[in-house]
């Protein structure tokens, strides 16, 4: 079994490559429909598990969750429970023990004893913008200042949830086997060639 | 014409990985013949170019030399001197329109106008000691704390060459297309995957 997990920055086209990888290799593709579980146990809204999740206030978590005594009542908050949920969520989907690509939701970390292959996806500044104002729905109409700001305040929460969670740090070359940079590549064939680096890692 | 640069943490088969895409991609390869060609031009040893390259004091030059005012007198250095025909070699090279790979000595950003495809290779330390005494010359014999020693010392210096060099940071995700860990390939297969990816980069 392979699982292969994508870290990305947002508006880097991350989830766009992992899918095309899922793709081109045949592997099943985790993303969104993690949360989707989450909010079905739960029985709550996946916009309330997708906002627990990325907005709560660090403040109240001590950072040295995952090697020190934190105190019991944390687990009752929201975020924490819904951690904890995606925590098994993810781990079942590794012991399913098939191939697969899961996207975001720090699969890496979580799922450090099943070696998987971890890709970080970064894209520079003026192209996540751009590649935001293609997808922006209908309706929504942010300027260039404001996009720029929502991908530094996501990107900021990912990395802090990462800190949360492991030792290593959020896009940086140690935690991850490849990063690539998206931006002056067409998706199709940057998913090409990461689908072969993938074949040549296992043989 | 393509420029394929390799930038790597010391130990991390680097050269290597950067020797064999150019042998499996048909491109000209470039790393100790610079060394070679600068001392050449002035007449002196190989080993001292490579030595005041390495080993200035940085406190001498103002960080800010790429742009900034300095004093004239700087030039006469020295490393500032060899600094300075490195940067000419590594223009001819580009100029002479001819894909290659060049290995280290900051060609990324040298050669920014040209477009090259920029490859950051490292490695986990104990994987980085480990390739230092397999590659170890006769009667060397240093322990891993002194190997590591040598590799974080190495790397300081890398860094900061191309932080006088350059705005973007040594081994950042923001500074490369890819950056590749070997720890755990075989570097054959590595530099397989790799140049693949060169050639889809391209189409």
């Amino acid at each position: 079994m392979k699982i292969i997990t994508i870290s990305r920055e947002f508006g880097s086209g991350g989830r766009e490559l992992g899918k095309k990888i899922a793709e081109i290799l045949g592997y099943d593709y985790y993303d969104r429909q993690i949360i989707s579980t989450i909010a079905e146990r739960h029985d709550v809204d996946e916009n309330y598990v997708e906002y627990a999740l990325n907005n709560h206030t660090w403040q109240t978590i001590p950072l040295t969750f995952h090697h020190s005594f934190v105190s019991p009542a944390i687990f009752s908050m929201p975020h924490v429970k819904f951690l904890n949920e995606q925590k098994h969520v993810i781990e079942e989907i590794a012991k399913a023990g098939k191939n697969c690509v899961i996207v975001g939701r720090n699969a890496d970390v979580l799922l450090e004893e099943y070696n998987p292959f971890n890709i970080f996806v970064c894209a520079d500044m003026s192209a996540k913008i751009k590649r935001c104002q293609e997808r922006a729905e209908e309706g929504e109409n942010l300027n260039e200042k404001q996009i720029k700001k929502n991908i530094l305040r996501i990107d900021k929460n990912r990395a802090r949830t990462r800190f949360f969670l492991a030792d290593g740090e959020w896009g940086h070359r140690k935690s991850y086997h490849l990063i690539v940079n998206t931006t002056d590549w067409d998706i199709d064939k940057l998913a090409q060639a990461v689908a072969k680096m993938v074949e040549l890692h296992g043989e």
